[in-house]
């Protein structure tokens, strides 16, 4: 997938061209990609969108008709559409791992290169990242919700558009979901597709019985039989139990039915008490309608019988409290070797200024303890002091015993990978395994429990230091 | 733009096979798209994304390669991908002009065909329409809000994706927005583009001052300052001032400032008085922040003196009450000429069956009184009696006087487009002039009034024979 370089807001174009005049292009810049409060008001995230990320890094380059289009605008001069045509990245970022769980105010891409490039690509890195992690996080969150039973993902009808969907589904894998209804993301991601028939496919019959007669007919193997179309339990769980027993007689069984209407947990333990009854304990029972992790738990709650789960919309739009949208942005924290910092009146809105690593801190089970932001030449170990960014009399040592990774590595270097793109199952994997490791209360869905993210005293210092000299200097 | 076939959910393939298999393909089928609430619980829709849509299914063909991938599933029959390899779009589309206002439970689009090419197109249909529709009625409401102020789209970054944002920019010019930021957008569909300075531009320089000479050196003619980086009334617009005067000895006059954070109301009332005072009352006042409709509304219920607002998470991801997604459907109405229904127990969700027209109803100013649906043989006119659907003894007669002109048009004929098509600006231009026709209480952001959408009497009595036919088949 080609993803233009005028996939961009303007200003990056009238930037490029204001540094271009001003001779400022080549100066060493450093861009920190961070979001300031995790999505859904929940306890975590799922960073997702680090490969279409980097292919957009490595494709980035002008086309003639692109060219074009700028020079007649009429704003820009020709010199500066010249430096466009030869315009690449040929800078480096430093990310973690796609799938890592990640958290408000951690550095997610650090873009380090010419005040030029390390500009330009702003717009498209964060619409790109904020979506999928957006979803990820969405696609984990329903993913935990429903216990070991899979979900399939189903939106890409209301999704924002068909890249909507595509990017939707490969993001919605990240975070754990097992397949997908969307053909196009199955033959370009790999992923399993899964669907069988609509309320029309029986409409299109004499009666409702005729129409699962006929689709067992053509998939005797793979049958999963919309029941809700007239009645659930007095006529489409009857007449799927009418034709898994003639599937069986022609050496075959009926592989499941889909509820996508009414009670979904009166009517998933219903159909399941009538199935078991009639001798088919193995048709599974899947459940679509306006699903997401709140519905689902409350449907676990009550003792739903559900097998699977299909979410569509809510999944597609990642909507919810605190969801829809992804604020995260993209902020320059060093300039020609000095650090920089965006200081506001909230010093929870400040920046965190200069090169960074991100340090996660286990226990000695592996689980995790906390993250901690120090500065690059730091040598953190147990019994360091580190402090709270919002609020720096909180201050926590880290306990002895504990381990200390460093999350991120270099992904891309002088504008290219390091490293082949991971398969998508790797990252599925990951943000399973990474969650586990999470204190179980940031898991909840409802306030849950905050996850450090600490300074290292030097870095605490440099910042203060910056904070100081600011406000001397500007009022 | 290439929409792929495989832009579809699963299940449009298995019933397709099936059709296949069965020997339907070429039943005759009339499906309906539309939905069931408005928007926003909102007063109305702005249709968007017909085009889109004409253009997908005029280009629906499979390639090789995708034929090859869905051989490879291991589930279809050889003779059944051999069918796809010659599979086209050849029906009939009747459609309102895209830009129209629409309302729940209207036909939309209305697909006719063979069974197999009318059901196929479902989702990618319903993918299109749906976010379109949705964004345009968003920014209508985002542009009625700013009462002649222009509105630009600011969304990409927090878009869905790199193309959501890009159809975003084109349903957000259908919906009335002047311009957007998204370059892609300006060169695909000819949109106006804007956009100056990030606060990263400020802080790559040694101070404010040096950062707003730069630009304004670089830009002289088309000077916007993002004066909130420190202090906007402190320091930001005192320097934009100075940078103002320094161009007018130059011969240029400052173009505007653009307010990114804070109290917009407030800051907008001092910035404009302290430009006045100095000497500059053509400096515009551009303001942006997770701006809406609300929060337009509430500044300018306080005072606020905003010339120009740049609106993006919130229009780009269609976010709000009843937002977020278009909840549209595709029903099947009539299969081999005879009416289909869905029956629910619940008479608001039953769909109107059979072949229809849209009728639109006017009083001699030109004012809509309201839309009823009826048999394509009607002959609707003033003094005919109309039904409510979901409350069959609510009837209206339709006043004397009135004109009544029929909403859609055959847009597509034979898979063929009937008219090429309609320039961006036209179906801006129409839903202008179609939202000063509604009843006023009809634009109400809250509680709006509910235009009438009803029946002819002659539908009513199909619809209330089909539905006793059904009762007594099914239960």
């Amino acid at each position: 997938m080609r993803y233009p370089p005028l996939l961009t807001d303007f200003y990056e174009l009238t930037m490029l061209a204001g540094y271009f005049e001003q001779g400022m292009t080549r100066k060493r810049a450093v861009f920190d990609l961070f979001f300031r409060k995790n999505p859904f008001e929940g306890g975590y995230a799922v960073f997702a969108g680090l490969e279409p990320a980097l292919d957009y890094l490595e494709g980035l380059a002008f086309r003639p008709e692109e060219l074009a289009y700028l020079h007649g605008l009429g704003l820009f001069k020709p010199e500066f559409i010249e430096f466009l045509r030869e315009f690449r990245f040929r800078g480096t970022v430093t990310a973690p791992p796609e799938g890592s769980v990640v958290f408000a105010n951690e550095p997610l891409l650090t873009v380090e290169g010419d005040l030029a490039e390390a500009q330009f690509v702003e717009t498209a890195l964060l619409t790109i990242i904020n979506f999928q992690t957006l979803v990820a996080t969405k696609a984990a969150r329903i993913v935990r919700s429903a216990a070991g039973a899979p979900v399939i993902e189903f939106g890409l009808r209301r999704a924002h558009g068909p890249d909507g969907g595509l990017s939707c589904a490969r993001a919605a894998c990240v975070g754990g979901v097992c397949s997908t209804s969307n053909v196009q993301a199955g033959m370009i991601f790999g992923l399993e597709v899964r669907g069988t028939h609509a309320h029309s496919w029986v409409q299109a019959f004499t009666d409702e019985l005729a129409a699962f007669r006929a689709y067992a007919e053509v998939f005797p193997a793979a049958t999963v039989l919309l029941v809700d179309t007239y009645d659930t339990l007095h006529s489409g769980i009857p007449n799927a139990i009418t034709v898994a027993r003639e599937l069986r007689a022609r050496g075959h069984e009926l592989r499941g039915i889909r509820l996508d209407s009414g009670d979904l947990a009166y009517l998933s333990r219903e159909g399941r008490r009538m199935f078991d009854a009639a001798g088919f304990p193995g048709v599974k029972i899947m459940a679509s309608n306006e699903l997401d992790e709140f519905v689902i738990e409350s449907i676990r709650a009550e003792g739903g019988r559900i097998d699977m789960y299909g979410v569509g919309t809510r999944l597609a739009t990642a909507s919810g409290v605190g969801g829809g949208a992804l604020g995260g942005v993209y902020k320059l924290v060093e300039l020609a070797a000095m650090p920089r910092m965006k200081v506001t009146s909230d010093l929870a809105k400040a920046t965190v200024p200069g090169r960074k690593r991100l340090m996660r801190v286990y226990g000695a089970g592996g689980e995790m303890l906390q993250d901690v932001l120090c500065l690059e030449q730091d040598r953190l170990t147990a019994g360091d002091t580190v402090y709270d960014p919002a609020h720096p009399l909180q201050r926590t040592v880290l306990p002895a015993g504990c381990l200390l990774r460093d999350l991120r590595r270099v992904v891309m270097r002088d504008g290219q990978r390091n490293e082949p793109p991971e398969p998508l199952f790797t990252l599925s994997a990951r943000s399973r395994e990474e969650l586990d490791r999470l204190p179980p209360g940031c898991l909840r869905l409802i306030n849950p429990h905050r996850y450090k993210v600490s300074l290292s005293e030097r870095l605490h210092g440099v910042r203060n230091e910056l904070i100081g000299q600011l406000h001397c200097r500007e009022g």
